[in-house]
C-alpha cells in the first residue's frame, strides 16, 4: 500500500465493503446514509463498462463505494473545494483505486467544458440539501457549502448533468422529499425524464425523509415507483434490506 | 323522503357515513377506494363555508361524501355524460342534499365559461387514470370514458382547475404513481403549486399504487409529504386508519 498521509484531525473509516476505507474530516462533513443509499440505488442502473461522473463528490464516498458496487470502467468525482478534493484523492490512493477513480477539482457548472458534452453514461449527485438565503451561511465555510445551495443550486446540478450525459444516460440523485416537485420539474425542463423513484422512511408508517431519483436523458415518460425503503424495523434494528445495502449480511 | 326512481339495472349502496346512500350502475362504473380516500384527503384542506367543484364527478360519490366530511357551503359535481349526471342527481335527491350539492352536466374544459373564473375555493378530481391511445377505446362507451383520458386529459383537468380556482384555492387529486411527474409538472405549469402529497400502499413494504396530491393556486413552493397510508395490515385486515376513513370505527 502506498504511504498515505492522514492528518491528526482526520479519521480513517472502514467501509465494511471489499476492504474499502475512507479518510474523513469530522469538522467538515462525514458521509451519511444518503451517500450509501444513493450508491446502491445508482449501482442498479449503471451498466458494466459505464463512465460515471459524481457531482459534489466531497470526500469521494460515492466514487469509492461505486468502485465496488458496480462494474463501471471509469468513475470521476468532481469536487469544488480544493482541500476536500485533495483529501478525496488520498482516499482513492489509500484504496489503490487510481486506475478506476479520478478526483477532479472544479465547479460542476463547468463540467461540460472540463469533460465535454454527452460523454458520461451516468451522473450521480448527493447535493447540498438546504436552500441558500436568509443570510445565515458563510460562503467561505466548508460545512456551509456542503450543506447549503451556496455554490450550486438544484438547477445547476440538473442542467450540468444534462450537458455531460450521453443520450439515454442516467442521472441519479438523493434529496429531501420537500424538493420532489423541484427535482421532477427541473429534470423535465432539462430533458431528463424521471424514470425511477424510491422513498426512504425511517421506519414503516413514518413519513419519508429522503428520496432517491433516477432520470434518463431524453427518456420516454414512464415513472416507476419502487417499494419504500425502511431504515429501522419495529425493534429499532436496521432492516434486512439496509443491512444488505451496507454489506452487513 | 322524495320518491326516487331506481332502475332495475341499478343498485343502491349504503355509504355507512351519516346514513348516506348512492345509486350506482355496475355496468358503467362503481366507486372505489380512490374516491373515498380522495374525499378524506380533500376534506382536511376544505374550510368551513368553502365552495367546491368536483370534476369528473361520475355518480356523484365525491360531492356526496364531502357533504358529510367537510363543512363546505356549496358543492358542485360536474359530469360530462348526461346519463351519468342524471343518475348522480337522483342520488343527491335520495340523500336530501339538494340545497348543498348541485350536479351539472358539462365538459370540464368549459368550466370557466359555465361557472366563471376564480370562483371556487377547492376543486377535487378523481380523473380517468389510463392514457388514451392504442385504439382500444370506444369513445362512445361510458366505461371507456370513465377509465381512459378520452374526453379529458390531465392537462385539461389541471388547466381548467387553474381557471376556476380563486387565488390560494386548492386542487385535490387522486391518481397513479406513474403520473406523478406529469401531475407535479403540470400543476407548476398552470401555477398551482404542489403542497401536499400522500402515497397509498396496499400494505407496508408494498409499492404505492395510488397518490393523493394537493396544490394551491399561486402557492409558495414547499411540498409537504404525509406519512404513507397502508390499506391492509399484515393479517390482511383493513388498517385502523382506513377503517376510520371509511367511518367503520
Amino acid at each position: 500500500m502506498a504511504d498515505i498521509k492522514v492528518f491528526p484531525y482526520e479519521r480513517v473509516d472502514d467501509l465494511q465493503l471489499g476492504g474499502l476505507r475512507i479518510i474523513q474530516n469530522p469538522s467538515w462533513f462525514c458521509f451519511g446514509a444518503d451517500a450509501v443509499l444513493l450508491s446502491d440505488f445508482a449501482s442498479a442502473g449503471i451498466k458494466k463498462g459505464a463512465s460515471v461522473l459524481d457531482f459534489c463528490s466531497g470526500n469521494g464516498i460515492i466514487p469509492i463505494l461505486l468502485s465496488e458496487k458496480c462494474e463501471a470502467s471509469q468513475i470521476v468525482g468532481l469536487e469544488l473545494l480544493p482541500e476536500v478534493a485533495e483529501m478525496a484523492k488520498r482516499s482513492v490512493t489509500l484504496n489503490d483505486l487510481g486506475e478506476l477513480v479520478k478526483i477532479k477539482c472544479g465547479d460542476l457548472k463547468d463540467a461540460a467544458q472540463m469533460f465535454g458534452k454527452s460523454v458520461f453514461d451516468a451522473v450521480t449527485c448527493n447535493p447540498p440539501y438546504r436552500e441558500a438565503g436568509g443570510g445565515i451561511e458563510n460562503p467561505d465555510d466548508i460545512l456551509a457549502v456542503a450543506r447549503h445551495e451556496i455554490k450550486c443550486s438544484l438547477t445547476d446540478v440538473i442542467s450540468s448533468a444534462a450537458q455531460v450525459l450521453k443520450p439515454g444516460g442516467k442521472l441519479f440523485m438523493v434529496h429531501r422529499p420537500d424538493r420532489l416537485a423541484d427535482i421532477l420539474c427541473l429534470m423535465r425542463e432539462y430533458k431528463i425524464e424521471p424514470k425511477r423513484l424510491r422513498f426512504v422512511h425511517p421506519k414503516a408508517g413514518a413519513t419519508a425523509n429522503m428520496i432517491l431519483a433516477e432520470g434518463a436523458r431524453g427518456g420516454r415518460p414512464k415513472l416507476f415507483l419502487e417499494p419504500p425503503l425502511y431504515i429501522y424495523d419495529d425493534n429499532g434494528e436496521y432492516t434486512k434490506e439496509v443491512n444488505e445495502i451496507y454489506g452487513r449480511i
